[in-house]
């Protein structure tokens, strides 16, 4: 079999390490350089040549900077004979653009998708997309993995038998259905409400909530206006306790600290598919639990490089 | 300006006459001939060249002939230089083959879509896509029309005060409540358990439906067992009357005449996507409703003919 | 070398199996599901990571129906990262649409070849082609086998030095010209004239056919109504004796029947390219010999798998 | 409507003019450059920008020379924003590789249409295709005209009662088929049988020639060796008068000599697809006429341009 | 002909207004929204469809930012319809990465070329290519222009009897010369030495300056050291003046600052393509003078818009 | 690993003998036939199923033949199923179209990269490319050898202390700059001036060459003629010796025996990227040296095949 290549771009590299250090194998320089007029240069400094490279990115803050260096690093392999290219994307941020819902904008999830082929991606492995649909926004093959396993690992320390599972969104709450059944409990979702004046809110809690042990589950939490806002519908009906989980916990603009100061939030769960926030979060991160899903990632790449099937490990949970 | 040119598959004649009839053009003739060996083949009996062509053609059972024709349909026109080739598909039922749930399946939804191109779409004019993200499966532009506003119209005649509008599955919830804040009404939601043996069904409605006028609303109802399911449900909660709605009313395997006979279903309303049944269904029929979306569509493909902006019509409803 | 994986379709499960058998590989389980809007999916159900994928599918009736399975297949294929995808297609019936004879047609033959690609077959293993020239309507590797070699060796039981090959049609004689030489026996051919009614019938036999043994052969017999037509003028030229010959013996609508009820066809010989017709057929397949191409397409198979030449096995005899 | 704008390259200026003469419009200069090193560059002499681009080049001595040539034009047109490139082909010689006939060969036939296309080819009227499913090696439109009608129209002031036309090959016998219903004839065609040391060699007649007014017809002359064996053939049956016809007359290595030196060769019939040869020919045309197609590219060419159907005009008389 | 629609990214949309005035066409708002996540999403705020479209956005700092909105802007004109699509891109940055001169490398100019198509540019209209050859990394018609006339009406107040114009770079002279022989001045270049340790500094003027008036001319300026570096060595050799001349005055990281402070150059001269450096600069633009090339722009846009040719306008100087 | 295979074309046999002998590995045979109508056919005759393809053809002489040879052969060896096809093209001579420099010509350089790759090649090794940036114009992997390594091994024999390296143009002086580095040299250019009637001359030369040891150094030699008017301006400044030396040496139009002739000139170096000339030069050739690149040739195609790092070996000299 053709010989394995890892290498990182500069937006996780400590997650690149850890997946390295499970797979047993070298995580290969890459060196990226930045020319006086802005422009991104990216040399692979390792040999790619009839290699199985996997480059891995989750496209995270500055997303344009990672997101170019990225398709760099595609363009670099692929001039470099690459045998095999896979991007290893724990973090799809632009999944999020995945609908028209106004004229005339871009359709960000497919137009990168398109871009990374076009630059020589040859396959992707992902985590928890937005949407199940945003895998057919691929004309290459897609590993789509999920961290419900993980987080379901996390939660079954506690006691489930009275858990309520709330998705923030009506319109996605398919992934805390499926997350609920993995867990025995039940599900509940927020309703959003259009005003007049273009604002969205949730108007109202759908589902059972009152005296249940509350596990808000979104994919993505950044800055964390939703959930918080769902606290407060939440709490009209008096839950027994709340907990917060995502797999992406981006945390944007002070939103650790905000979703910390939540007097009856007993735990925030999210995991490292994206850098756990440290700079400024000092103080507020006692809540906060990060599951790693690095020795999920390394074993699709074991698999996906040994040719062995990926879905008979990662069992798609939320498979209805 | 270049001359428009309509022709129309077998799939559904009568909405293309129809649409044809409020453009104020003819509806070019088109030969499809069958072959010993079962091969087709179309001829579009009126100049196509520089023209440009509308091809209106829903995939409608049989799915796969109407599909096959639909595409040879388009590689005629491409061959007989057509300008510009608009696949106007008032139901996409490949739509709902829309996420990978199982390993190695088929994703039908992106597959049909790059057929379309293959074959020489240029864009495409769909009509309530089983889930928005579709949108974004194609690589060609896409006008993506609602019938929502012809649902809402209808409904209007009736007292909304006290309606809930029902979505049979809480992970496709996003049409429904769009529907909801388009009549001012509420929302809820089924919800689906799975059980060892792999079975899935309605557990429960997450929701407030007791004492409500409710309206079921699908974008979709083939052999109507999720809305049935659904049904008795509600049942169990009490509500004051009961009504169903889609736009795409297949009513297979009987499911009209099943639905008919639910005494408590005080009509059923879709939409012309696909024919309307007929056969088999004599004495059935009494409570439903087909609204037309013809004169939609003929105002779309004015439009897009025209080169004036779709959106600015057909504002799409369920925009977040 | 990458592992060898076969499924089949359902078209010719029987085939397959036989194909099997002499590779002695297992055929892997597909299934196929029909939803109830009409739509089907495709789920390959053993594994196909970089594996040596064959699918075997001849294009038959319902032709549409196994088309689209058989692109649903490759499709399924394709986002399981199969390292390779053959479509094994032993009839090819959309070939017989290979030239525009007529104004604004499609071109099946070309057409579905683009499908298959865009859908993901990287090569195709084809038998007995209606045309040769139909090998160039692929933008991928085709081995194009032949059954010549098949049926010459069952004719060769018999004294051939006073046969003559008669081609049906004069424009597609080369393939009998071909038999011919490989037999060491004459050819003739059928001339059509077309009249003022469009109408299109054979007026006379172009060669010597009085008191010869006469093969009639032709790539495809669907209806028979042309063999049936060529009969009557070689009757008029008194041969010693009539077998009938094809590759694909489709025999649609009663085409057995009427063939074997003609007294002095002594013989009617095809190849298992397609499902052998039973139902309907009993009491008139007496006359029918069924030649098996498994072990060719098997072999075939072989070599394509282990990189050896399949040219240098299976030497095209209709080379000029 | 856009501007037309024609250019011709170097293989058949006299037939561009002829044409642009019948269209009424300017034959566009072209610059050629030959560089030291034996490239070609080409440059289009007046503005192509946004306008309806045709390119007149028939694939002639030296066929690789004017192939480049035509492509460097087809890569100026686009780099140039020409909206449209027609290619104006009247003998695509190229179209005699269109089958795989041994292993290993390329396909010409399929190649260069490819390379057409991804030089900027937009589109190609073609005239007398060696076999019509050549039409299906091209990914774009094709308009695909025969000289049958001008060929017709010159033998029409013959009395043509007892005129049997004769195809050199059996296996390409159509045209000559559809040439005799064209013009009320009988059709006969010669027999080709493979020797062991594999020569091929035409054997026989097949049909009625004897005491018939004879027209040989093939697609095109080279070298002339097989209608100069198909006449000794003919002449072992005896038939009243001998003409020779085709559309494209190369007349390669001394052909129109040998033919004109057969004593009961009375007419050679071609017409100028392809430069009338001159040179070394003197005293040896008398009895070749040549029929001047560029009307009916010329009237192609303005139906293409305008939008018109170009089928309507040209009816394909080999339709079966 | 199509209405013209003109968009600006916010890379340098005083540009664009320049531009649109010139052109006598409103600048169309552009909406860029940044998710929290971070995410772009772009929404063109007027009608597209069957439009002429042109995106301003040159790529300038921070030029990731500016490539992905660029990118995301194409894909909505596409999504909607536009007729065409032109970027017009004054600075194409990424033109520097032209050629793999390490292993392994990316080569940016040629991925940005091909991401732009990926996202659908019809077109490009650029100035001022790093290199001429940038041009043939577009598989999209490419305008090219330069801005070496405006600099030359420029340098044509002053007596350009004893000029010599230097290039920095001995590779990349052509600019140089050809802006010489422009403005009938001798031409000289700097030569770069690579010492053991990889450094590469000038360590010659190669060619005749001394008592000369010096245009120091690069396409680019942006750190400034090459200039820097460049004019030490040139004072080795006394000129008589030093002037210093670019395309694209990027100045980052005090470059202009520093060039200003250089007591023997005269004056700094750079066009408008990118933004004119304003904050951090306050007293040391005495030296500067901005050139305008929207008027070049605004002509080229017309021309394109109305089928004329560019090139006719804009003779390209530098033609060898 | 998959099994090499070597072919060559009739452009340089010679080379690619000589290539397989450094590799020990057969040469495999080529057909090349050509048909009275002038067009090509090629079969490559051995196996290429799964093989590692590599076609050896430089584009030197017939260059249009040599590239539809090319072609064809690209294009059986993708029919005949190839795993690779590598084309060694040791002169790309179509790389010296690299710019648009007129208006509506033709970019030779890059479409004949891009037939290429619609032929089916895979890769491409190519050796002193004109200019670094035609590297770009590839969508497929370039190798990229140069033969400033061999040319500096033969200098080296010399005393190299008084060497100048003069380019003959100052535009593309940069693989002159990087040679007298390699062998620590001075450099010095030829400066193009443009006359009123478009003639372009050599007017002086820049840099420093009195008394100097003088190696006049250019990629490629065809006529000669720049180089000739160089050694003009040279001798006005009085160099100590001339020697010329050139990767490609084309000698076309009795360059040869012109350079020879000159008798100030004592050695002219080339290389067998292209053919030695031997007819029409005895007696002319007395003065010449040509260096053998095979040696790299077939090491790079040893490391191709190999998977080993290309670059490790030949590090580009012109590396800035």
């Amino acid at each position: 079999m053709r010989d394995i290549a890892v290498f990182t771009g500069s937006a996780h590299p400590e997650l690149a390490q850890e997946v390295c250090a499970h797979l047993g194998v070298p995580l290969s320089p890459t060196r990226v350089s930045r020319f006086a007029n802005d422009c991104l240069e990216v040399q692979l400094q390792s040999n790619c040549r009839e290699r199985d490279v996997f480059l891995i990115q989750p496209l995270v803050r500055p997303v344009q900077e990672h997101l170019v260096e990225l398709l760099l690093m595609c363009d670099a392999a692929r001039g470099a004979s690459a045998a095999r290219i896979t991007v290893v994307m724990p973090h799809y941020s632009y999944a999020r653009s995945d609908k028209k819902d106004a004229p005339r904008i871009s359709l960000g999830g497919r137009l990168v998708a398109d871009l990374m082929v076009a630059a020589g991606a040859s396959r992707v492995l992902a985590m928890t997309l937005h949407a199940p649909q945003v895998h057919g926004f691929f004309s290459v093959p897609v590993d789509h993995l999920h961290a419900l396993r993980e987080l379901a690992a996390h939660f079954r320390q506690y006691d489930l038998s009275r858990t309520t599972v709330v998705s923030p969104d009506l319109g996605n709450a398919k992934e805390a259905a499926a997350f609920a059944r993995l867990i025995g409990a039940q599900v509940a979702a927020g309703a959003k409400q259009r005003f007049a004046d273009d604002r969205v809110t949730i108007s109202s809690v759908i589902g059972d909530v009152a005296g249940r042990d509350v596990i808000v589950l979104d994919d993505e939490i950044a800055k964390g206006s939703t959930v918080i806002e769902l606290l407060e519908r939440l709490r009209e009906s008096g839950p027994r306790s709340i907990r917060v989980a995502c797999t992406h916990g981006l945390f944007a603009a002070g939103a650790l600290k905000r979703l910390s100061e939540q007097p009856d939030v007993l735990e925030i769960v999210c995991t490292n598919t994206v850098p756990v926030p440290v700079d400024g979060h000092e103080g507020f991160a006692d809540k906060l639990r990060v599951l790693s899903i690095a020795p999920a990632l390394a074993e699709a790449v074991r698999r996906i490089h040994n040719g062995e099937s990926v879905s008979a490990l990662f069992d798609d949970p939320t498979g209805a």
